[in-house]
C-alpha cells in the first residue's frame, strides 16, 4: 500500500465518505438507466481519475460492471495494469468478476459501502481481496455511507417490483 | 447447459481438442508479442464466435487477458451480456477475474488445457466455476491438450529467463 493511502486512512477518513459520495453520483447514473444503481471511483493523490457505473443491460455485456469500467479507464490514464497507488470506491460489495479485477490490477485499497450477502466477494460468499494465497493482497475498509448505498438498492428493487406487479395487472 | 454442448460431450470429444487447437492458435499470437502464451476460443453451434488472446502488457490493461476479450466479443455478436448456449476454451486455467466473467456471463461449458497451480480459479487455488453458493455452476473437462498448452507455458518461461540472464551478462 502506498504512503498516502496511509495517510487518508489514519488522517483523515472523512475523505472517503467524500469519495463515497461521488461513487453514489455515478450509481444514480445506472438507477436512471434502470440499471442495478452501483457505481465505482478510483481515485490517486486525492484525485478521482476514473468513474464507472453499471450498464451490464444497456450495454449488453458482463464488462458494463462500474468496477471493470472505472479500472480499465484508470489503466487507460496510467498507461499501464498496475494501479499501485490508487483507491476504489465502489457503492455495493463487488462480485467474484470485479474482486478478480482488483487484485489483477494490484489495487492496494478499497472502500465499499454496502455488503452483498447472496453474491459479494467481498467478505460474504467469498473474500476474494484478502486471500494470502494471491500475490496481491487489498486492504479494505468496509461501511461506508452503507444506508446511502443500500437504500439505493432497495429503492431500485422496491420500483422494479412495483413495475412487474403493474404490468402483470 | 444447452443439448447442444450434451450432444459434443457424449458424442463427438474429438470436437473439444479441434477446437482447443483454435484457442493454441490464439496462445502463440500471444507468445510473438512477448506476453504469456494464453489463448482462448468461444464456440456457439459448432461455430467459433469470438477468439481472444493474452495482451496485458501490450495494452497495458489487466482487462487484456484471454478470457476477458473473447467474452467482450462474444456479447457483442450475441446483443447480450447472457452466453447461456456457449463452450469457452482456454489453454491456462482462468484467474479469480476471468472465472468470475465467465460465471457473471453464465457460460454453460468450459474446457480447460493446462492448470495453473499457484493462481488457477477453476479448481487451483479456488472453484469458482463449479460453487453452488453463485446463481450459476458451470461444467468444466480440464486436461484437453493439456501437454501443448503448458509446453507453451514452459518455453515462453525458459524463453524469458535466458533472455533474462543474457541482458544481466
Amino acid at each position: 500500500m502506498s504512503k498516502y493511502d496511509h495517510r487518508i486512512l489514519k488522517n483523515d477518513p472523512g475523505l472517503d465518505e467524500q469519495f463515497m459520495k461521488e461513487a453514489i453520483k455515478q450509481a444514480k447514473k445506472a438507477y436512471k438507466l434502470g440499471e442495478s444503481p452501483i457505481g465505482c471511483v478510483i481515485v490517486r493523490d486525492n484525485i478521482i481519475i476514473a468513474r464507472g457505473y453499471n450498464r451490464r443491460n444497456t450495454d449488453h455485456s458482463t464488462l458494463s460492471h462500474a468496477e471493470i469500467t472505472a479500472i480499465k479507464k484508470a489503466s487507460r490514464l496510467a498507461e499501464d495494469w498496475r494501479l499501485e497507488d490508487c483507491t476504489l470506491y465502489v457503492t455495493l460489495e463487488p462480485c467474484q468478476m470485479c474482486a478478480g479485477a482488483i487484485i489483477q490490477s494490484r489495487i492496494p485499497r478499497v472502500v465499499i459501502g454496502a455488503m452483498n450477502p447472496k453474491a459479494g466477494c467481498a467478505g460474504s460468499v467469498l473474500n476474494i481481496l484478502e486471500m494470502p494465497q494471491f500475490n496481491h493482497v487489498c486492504e479494505v475498509r468496509r461501511g461506508v455511507l452503507e444506508d446511502e448505498c443500500s437504500g439505493l438498492m432497495k429503492n431500485f428493487f422496491s420500483d422494479l417490483r412495483k413495475s412487474l406487479k403493474s404490468n402483470a395487472q
